[in-house]
């Protein structure tokens, strides 16, 4: 080992180690425990950021560089150390302070939908989060300081007119939909007891390759996916007795993350950095969006198809044999892609999921840029919820109060959502073309083939190329949004009957 | 805060982060994540000891004794630190590399019963731990040093008479049991579902005060409490279906542990720092033998009453009617009170695991003093199982191989078991003079007045006295088996009709 390796696996130890504090927080850990758990967290974060900016650690990321030039992991811990250090200590610290202040302010204003409670906090934190680029550094765009945070190497400039191509694309998509009779769903709402959700959704993951030798499924609040290293990959969901869908598809979609760390190479254990605007994490992938396009391919491409219910809807029907005795695949599988727009972000289905995003990462980048203030915000907001979604927003706890992200100072993060679905899109156009028998494969439930091709093309390499790079190396170009919008209408189109 | 408190809460908090990836790894983690764990911990273990090791943290302490002489805190720490410095790095070194590869070859020797296979690693672990004795330093015996590890301030030359006196009493009392008709037990190991077994077990634990919105109640190989500071006391049992008592009481016994660790002063949160032969660990309460005198206060002077099962019985009969259905209040008593020699430590009644207990530490004061050879140690145990339990030993495995202590090097933990029971009689004697309703409220399944005597007088005082002065300001008196003996012998008598 060299010192860098060395320094790394310590860090990436402290950061692992963080990422269970984090898990077991969320998933075990009883309510008295949450004070002194925060000072415990605070503590490891304030070390691993010390280790990363220590002269042992540059010198050793230096040293690595100079006898292996163009060395990805020392290059990205430099760029960690150098945007760490740009960022002035009073800024971390008001950053850090007012965190918990907004969020607060941000729970108590949602409980009672009133935007006015929030808006100082919110003024506060986008005059912090605008210093926060400054400090950073940008070259066009001060939204793109924030993004790259998550996105490495993506621009506003690149992203808005992606998102100018998606929202032309999807909004008259959704009022053609509109104009189409609902499929029947009524039965997704009937009694489905937990443990047999549980059973099924775990059976479906364990299928896809999801190692529980390597892993565990708990429940919390919000569903997620964390690692310790590849070695323990923990995933999440959350159970409602009164609605299958929920559990179904956010256990599909967390293995999708789940399988991208798992299939992370071993050589690359306890090499693993990363940094965000407020500290360090260990993660195995790429990026955000590089993440996200796991999920979704797994949740979407793969669990939503109707091949996929074809094969698996059997097996569905001996576990709730009552509650879908009325029920034919193929009105299952339209029932899991109905398309009704919704207030709610994470109530939305396929197709305007993406719109909420964009809607938010609108908004944010001209909060970002100076162009919208906090005040005029929720007038903001309800006018693109009416275009776009052609809802009426009743309330701000329905509306622009919903997400605790801003609260949080996550500006950037957003685009990653719908940026993984087109990346997703790109990735399995490429796979379709690699597996001749892809479809057969999926048909039969056989899932090992499409995991081998995403593990050597793109979980091996965790974090050694750049989201861009993997990009290209494994469909021949950059971000495109052609495969994506292609798998929209034609799905779309075919389940709602679509000129 | 001083600087001396800011960086004891620092060491702390990372002390209580490994005690969770021990929790962990010993109740959550796929099997998959052992290696990295381990890594994790002993990154984060190297990172605690730099830390108390560090010029600052010494600087520190020395002015927290400055301002405030005879600072308990402060004066633990610098003790705990020069201890550290004591031992020479390779010996460390030596004592961790053997401590894995002597546990594997136990494991292995233990399953073919072959002591032989063994031998040699625990020579060099006697070997290594007297190296140790001697650089930790020692006035009479090299046994004090390692004792004091576990036990401050008790040594061997305290300690001997002191096991003298209890096998004196201990082996005729059994003898004359022996000659007594077994009570009938025939019932404890009907089919008793899990479930019910935990849902009574721990409606016992919150009668005793165990707060679950600071702990919760887990599975593992071997029951155990482990903590995160006060907020956050997590205990854990072992279920056998077809042995009730097993989790029953091991439930108990952990709970006693868990109240005193929720009971220590919130004023000493995140100031716990403890120190062993290989490393450093945050627990609350003054040492090993204290914190044994408290789950073997409320597991056997409390759970094993004759009082307790007339309160509880009908209750526990109500979780389990047909395994009870011919069973009495009194049969279930004398059931979970029988004694009867065994070979395996872990299965002995209250009165015959001293014995098992004063066997290892009769033959381990021989093996640090080089009284007694490795070569030999089959044979010495043999002959003692004979004459003091009445058994004679068929293999190894089910004799001297039958604990894992040895193999680890925790030469001089066995002593804290017993001296928690001679402990546990003075302080629930002491319990009876101040508290004259104190039969009555267990009588009628009040538990809070002796939590809350034993809170005030022991819990809430954490590591801040030694066990001595605790004893002493308790009792009156330092380390006396007088209420021990008398408590036995009063039980047993009664129980079996003794002379």
């Amino acid at each position: 080992m060299t010192d860098f390796e060395h320094l790394s696996a310590e860090l990436n130890d402290l950061l692992c180690v963080l990422n269970l504090l984090n898990w077991d927080a969320r998933t075990q850990m009883p309510p008295g425990g949450s004070v002194t758990r925060a000072q415990q967290a605070a503590t490891l974060s304030r070390l691993a950021q010390e280790k990363l900016l220590s002269p042992a650690f540059e010198r050793a990321a230096r040293d690595a560089l100079q006898a292996r030039p163009g060395d990805h992991a020392a290059g990205q811990a430099l760029a960690a150390a150098a945007a760490l250090r740009r960022v002035p200590a009073p800024l971390t610290g008001a950053l850090a302070a007012l965190k918990g202040e907004a969020q607060d302010a941000w729970a108590s204003a949602k409980a009672r939908s009133d935007f006015g409670a929030f808006a100082p906090y919110l003024e506060r934190m986008v005059q912090l989060s605008r210093d926060l680029a400054g400090a950073l550094g940008y070259e066009d765009h001060p939204y793109d300081a924030l993004l790259n945070l998550y996105e490495p190497g993506l621009t506003t400039a690149q992203l808005t007119p992606l998102f100018d191509r998606l929202r032309a694309h999807h909004v008259p998509l959704l009022r053609a939909i509109g104009q189409r009779p609902e499929p029947r769903s009524d039965f997704l709402t009937r009694a489905y007891p937990v443990a047999e959700q549980r059973a099924f959704s775990l059976g479906l993951a364990q299928a896809f390759g999801y190692d529980l030798s390597r892993g565990r499924l708990d429940e919390s609040a919000h569903p997620f996916e964390i690692s310790f290293t590849r070695q323990d990959v923990r995933i999440t969901t959350r159970y409602q007795e009164s609605f299958l869908p929920g559990a179904l598809f956010g256990t599909l979609h967390e293995t999708g993350h789940a399988l991208y760390e798992q299939g992370v190479s071993p050589e690359l254990t306890r090499t693993a950095l990363a940094s965000d605007l407020l500290g360090l994490y260990a993660v195995g992938g790429a990026s955000f969006g590089t993440h996200e396009s796991q999920s979704r391919l797994w949740e979407n491409r793969v669990g939503r198809a109707q091949a996929f219910w074809t094969r698996h809807y059997p097996a569905l029907r001996a576990h709730f044999p009552e509650q879908l005795a009325d029920v034919t695949a193929d009105e299952f599988y339209r029932a899991v892609n109905r398309v009704r727009p919704t207030l709610i972000r994470v109530e939305a289905d396929e197709l305007t999921y993406d719109l909420h995003i964009m809607l938010r990462v609108h908004l944010e980048t001209r909060l970002i840029s100076g162009d919208l203030s906090v005040r005029d915000l929720p007038d903001a907001w309800n006018a693109r919820m009416k275009t776009d979604l052609g809802l009426d927003v009743p309330d701000d706890a329905r509306g622009v109060l919903q997400d605790i992200h801003w609260s949080t100072g996550y500006f950037g993060s957003f685009p990653t959502y719908t940026v993984g679905n087109v990346m997703a899109a790109q990735f399995y156009q490429a796979a379709q073309a690699a597996l001749p028998d892809l479809d057969a494969d999926l048909a039969a439930g056989t899932y090992a083939p499409l995991r081998a091709w995403l593990t050597e093309q793109i979980y091996r390499h965790g974090r050694t190329f750049t989201p861009h790079e993997l990009l290209v190396r494994v469909t021949g170009q950059g971000l495109d949004e052609t495969p994506y919008l292609t798998y929209l209408t034609d799905k779309f189109s075919t389940l709602y009957g679509l000129g």
